[in-house]
């Protein structure tokens, strides 16, 4: 792994510990969607749960957790919520570790999971994602969206998420050719495989026309380019590659785990038409792994809007710039295609409860390296992608899979 | 470090590394108090570029960034935050990492910072906390840290955090006699060390009698056994002790770094009159540095309400449980006796902008061991300790310091 550095031993204080190999035991998700029934600590327990069973795990062998929620404090009045959780787990008094990048929170505590483990620190950490987002009305919910971007110069202007991905999607057609058709197909695609996903909120299929003659939110945009207001929860559990094989048959090790930064308002970018932090994440992770986009079977990107897809599948190197509308119609990213992106419907059909979303990826991949992800399985898949994408693009975040 | 684990080399994926001396190399803070005039961007940057200076850094020096806030969603409409801070200070594309726990929010971001450099992944982090609390009404402020302890069971009854500190005031004088002077001698105390800090936001002692005549918040509570609601920010630069020397005369090791959680709701808890998460973290950090609490000669602890600072000095080990009351009184712990607490006023005096505290707490006691801490100087400061809490306990992080 290039990124992390050497050193020489320093003094008696140190202790030798080698960067270790970092595997997935045990997966688990609540079903995404509108849970009027449940509130946020249920969603969290119920994946947990399942995350502790499917890893044969006991609560007192976990070391450590991490959670991603962007903003339980907005949306549901409470902070301090890794530490609510590892109460209500059982898990005290283990560290317990929020970490927050809007949408990509989740990935961001993959992201600390795994150095925790990597390191030598811990041996089993649990790392959760979960937001409870319909609890407030949904202007509640956009406004508080909108503290992913710059709220002084975007939200407090009026330019909520989807105008401002709609800037992008005309700068993309200006520049590429890309059409709304093209953009549809990837709503279409995602709708179809969130169909075969029981977890996923929405359960089937849209076609083109269904598409393009939704409701428009923000030109071109229309309802059914955007993800979802989502309750859910998802949690992996992860150990050294070591104690990985007395947990699982079929542990999928984490073999890159990148993250970058850019800048928090749009019009601060050189380009409207690329995420700069998922292009250096995906570059660092392809040199950790020593692997490059081509080789990526399955992949869950980023689709918070259609165009947000076509950007990823450019961005991570699958498609050249500006090819990303052409391709996903061509069907290259279909099902079993060349490389199958948002099995699980992505946030656009699978739902986008926004702290669980980067956590829930590394569940459908980890499902899909495993060979068990049902109807929606991709035959012989070895490496996959998970990409998760703060805000409009201000933090990315990329980890690489393989069946160990 | 006797939590960190060896594991034995595994592929050819691994790299050697070794859990690494960490050192604090440069260190700065805004003023604490009432910011009319300045915005939660320009606290932040106005301690980060100080720390820059007094660390010699160049941006493009720093490898990663931590930042600790608690409610900026909730206070300033912003989430997002540490992509924010990379963002204005310059540094992007490093990985950018916020964390959350109450208000031990800076406590933790210290932690992950410590734990980055140790384990050898990254060389120079900048480790940031801070809170804007003054653009929202106080009602607003009191229901957002409202959210670091369990809403549904506490804030939703009407148990705001002066009312559940009462509940363990009440709890430590039946159970040890504490008396109200008692508690009001820890706010005399910290308003005397205040007056001696010009970055303090109360500047002036206040008497026995003040304290006890102020207004009731909640039985037994006054205003002035509360801390105040502040903006500010703190920032300190961690590198390797290898590295440390290129940029610091007088690096200040980091010796230990401990968290531990406890229940989030008070009523779980088998005691009133202990913090269990302190204790625990506290037993760890002594462990890991090979010191007892009766070594510490300067400490900076959480005194978000004065019977906060009584029962954090019985937890540390400093004295008897039961015994804080009459020991603050008696002196034990003003500046310059047995061991100095809050030498920078503290919480109460200093004033506690959630997120920045914890990073606070170790500028001070950086300046401390530094020798540099002006009229408020610990005579031969060796040892320093901070202790940093989230709402009425459920995370605890304690730190130990010392000179290189």
């Amino acid at each position: 792994m290039q990124n992390f550095k050497t050193s020489k031993l320093e003094t008696v204080y140190c202790v030798v510990v080698f960067m270790r190999r970092v595997a997935i035991v045990g997966v688990g998700m609540s079903k995404f969607g509108e849970h009027w029934e449940k509130g946020f600590r249920d969603l969290i327990i119920e994946a947990g749960v399942q995350a502790l069973q499917d890893g044969n795990l006991k609560g007192e062998e976990i070391d450590a957790l991490y959670g991603g929620t962007m903003a339980a404090g907005r949306l549901i009045g409470q902070e301090h919520i890794t530490a609510l959780i590892a109460d209500y787990m059982g898990l005290n008094p283990i560290p317990a570790t929020r970490v927050e990048a809007a949408c990509a929170s989740g990935g961001l505590a993959l992201r600390q999971g795994f150095m925790a483990v990597a390191s030598g620190l811990h041996d089993v950490v649990v790392v959760g994602g979960v937001e409870k987002m319909t609890d407030v009305s949904t202007a509640e919910v956009t406004t508080a969206l909108g503290g992913a971007g710059d709220q002084e110069w975007e939200l407090f202007m009026g330019a909520t998420f989807p105008s401002i991905y709609a800037l992008m999607a005309r700068r993309h057609m200006k520049e590429y050719g890309t059409s709304v058709e093209q953009m549809a197909a990837v709503s279409v695609k995602n709708h179809l495989n969130a169909a075969k996903n029981k977890f996923a909120q929405f359960q089937k299929p849209v076609t083109l026309e269904e598409v393009l003659e939704s409701k428009e939110v923000s030109s071109p945009l229309k309802v059914l380019d955007c993800s979802p207001i989502t309750d859910g929860a998802a949690v992996v559990i992860l150990a050294s590659l070591e104690k990985a094989k007395k947990y699982s048959d079929c542990p999928i090790e984490i073999i890159a785990s990148a993250q970058a930064s850019d800048t928090i308002a749009l019009h601060d970018r050189k380009s409207l038409t690329e995420l700069k932090a998922t292009q250096i994440a995906a570059r660092k992770a392809f040199q950790q792994a020593g692997v490059s986009a081509k080789d990526v079977d399955v992949a869950e990107v980023h689709d918070c809007f259609t165009i947000a897809e076509i950007m990823a599948i450019e961005d991570l190197g699958f498609v050249e710039k500006g090819k990303g509308g052409k391709a996903t119609e061509d069907g290259f990213t279909a099902l079993n295609s060349d490389v199958s992106v948002n099995t699980s419907g992505g946030l656009k059909g699978c739902g986008h409860p926004v702290g669980a979303t980067g956590v829930k990826q590394a569940v459908e991949i980890t499902w899909q390296l495993r060979g068990k992800a049902g109807e929606r399985q991709v035959k012989n898949a070895e490496l996959g992608l998970t990409h998760n994408v703060g805000g409009s693009g201000a933090t990315a975040v990329v980890h690489l899979f393989k069946k160990c």
